[in-house]
């Protein structure tokens, strides 16, 4: 099948003709490039992001899930700028034209891309490892970007959802065991909290999507904001399916396991009263796990007080030998 | 050398500081995503091509052309589309953290980074099997865009540069022969026509880059624009290294090869005298080979007045078994 037929027929999957961003799409897929028409108003927010197979998923994934996930990476990302998704681009190799494959990988991307707005609106195909490469184009008013860089002092820390329950089911499916339904949905089908990041505009004062554990890229909005936090574990919602296991064995799955989608941000402590609403419109739970200091650095206390040592932040590429976390 | 870091670093590499598109960058790397700020007068062009060793690049390939080959490769085709570069975005998965590799790969990007004017604006590193996923994104006076459906009976078809260099190399080095020096920079360090592109718009009725092969691409041109085309074996300019070869062997190299990143473009006839000046701005000589016909289906003429046949077209992924050219 040539490149061209494959890409084509990935269009008609992921047909999301119901996009009001498809009209925006002067030229689509069959030119050199695309071309977009874009709002007045609007700044544009541009992520992009590679799913490996044997890296960032088994190689016995399901191929539906390999192509929501691939999508789902990057909405995750403009959610936690509160941006709203337009148009996304796929720059994908594979080792071999499996129709049955590319079906229900195109399936799988189709369906989040139709519930997201989302308009395939170019792309490439060529032979090689599998490697699925997505660039996503959002949209936000002018000056709203939610960031990393806005928490101060007294800024409440909130999370969405429980964090843990992909690591979970990733440890389980390494051991040979089979994870729950609910962990396994959220190894594969991660839900990007695009809905939440909207509401937060003009709200939070820093966002991040916690893919690569809550610790480290909750340092991430610390550095750049140039403050530090308190984290309470006792406030960390825990998934049902690891409510029986030993805290020492589910923090380090639910602090620095990655692979959660779930957004972290902080929010002024004025603010505490409106969580109740902005979890109604987000669809997810929010829980206050802590709050933002003054002092760098991050303070994670145990229930009874004590302070937690992280063996390692979160996942992280290219570690050298020998190297520690600094 | 964790991920953030390894991008930091490639930021500073690809330090396009020059580029007059930074300052509409609001916000670049180091966030979950970027924000960039869009003039009010132009459409948005955007395309996305990975670069894959072994596949699109011998494993031989120096750093530094890997590099510079990565984002040519985007940038021609917004050439081919009339648009002006402005951003673009890494996604790349490499086995290791080589730092001395990636200092000469981060070279090759940067050179033509700041020759184009084009800013790097996000990324994503992590480990896997080398490849290089670029998006880039530029600026087009609304409704000044070449496509590929505009060319009418009639018209002349032009071709830029001198096809079939880079295939010409690729096929020395595949058999453990040394190519020239043009030819092995062809390969490894082509340029994008981005000037030649620019002073297109209003003039040329459609556009491609003959990346795929001569053939192929005008095949898609006229498919698009529902024409066909004569084209004259003895017009087609032929590379220096390559002119005591047979036709027969030449030919094939020169419509068939691939990776070219000439451009093929169809212009009324009324316009040929425009064809020196074009030239002289697009810095690249300008060649008629050919012009577009009512008749559906390309006619290649041998200098007799034969035809030509070719075996195939151009470089496909994925070729079914037994396959042949439809």
């Amino acid at each position: 099948m040539p490149e061209f037929d494959l890409i084509r027929r990935l269009q008609e999957m992921v047909c999301s003709e119901q996009s009001p961003h498809r009209s925006q799409c002067v030229l689509g897929i069959g030119d050199d490039a695309a071309v977009l028409e874009l709002p007045v108003d609007r700044q544009l927010v541009v992520c992009t992001d590679s799913l490996v197979e044997g890296v960032h998923f088994p190689a016995t994934t399901p191929a539906a899930a390999v192509g929501h996930k691939a999508l789902a990476v990057n909405l995750s990302d403009l959610a936690a700028m509160g941006a709203e998704p337009a148009w996304f681009f796929l720059s994908m190799t594979l080792p071999g034209a499996d129709r049955e494959w590319l079906d229900a990988f195109a399936n799988g991307m189709a369906r989040l891309a139709a519930e997201s707005g989302s308009f395939l609106s170019g792309g490439d195909v060529a032979t090689g490892p599998l490697n699925i490469c997505i660039t996503a184009l959002g949209l936000v008013e002018k000056g709203e970007a939610l960031t990393r860089s806005g928490a101060r002092p007294g800024d409440l820390v909130v999370v969405s959802g429980r964090p843990g329950a992909a690591a979970h089911a990733l440890a389980l499916l390494q051991s040979g065991q089979t994870p729950d339904d609910g962990d396994l949905a959220a190894l594969e089908y991660p839900v990007p909290r695009l809905r939440l990041g909207r509401a937060l505009r003009g709200l939070a004062t820093s966002c991040i999507d916690i893919s690569d554990g809550l610790l480290a890229d909750l340092g991430h909005v610390l550095q750049a904001s140039a403050t530090g936090a308190e984290l309470e574990l006792q406030s960390l919602p825990c998934p049902h399916s690891m409510s029986s296991m030993p805290a020492r064995e589910r923090w380090p799955l639910q602090l620095s396991g990655g692979d959660d989608y779930e957004l972290c941000f902080t929010l002024p402590a004025v603010l505490r009263d409106r969580l109740p609403e902005l979890s109604r419109i987000g669809q997810i739970e929010l829980t206050v796990i802590g709050a933002v200091t003054g002092q760098a650095g991050l303070v994670v206390r145990e229930p009874g007080g004590g302070l937690y040592q992280a063996a390692h932040a979160g996942y992280e590429h290219f570690r050298d030998p020998g190297q520690h976390e600094s």
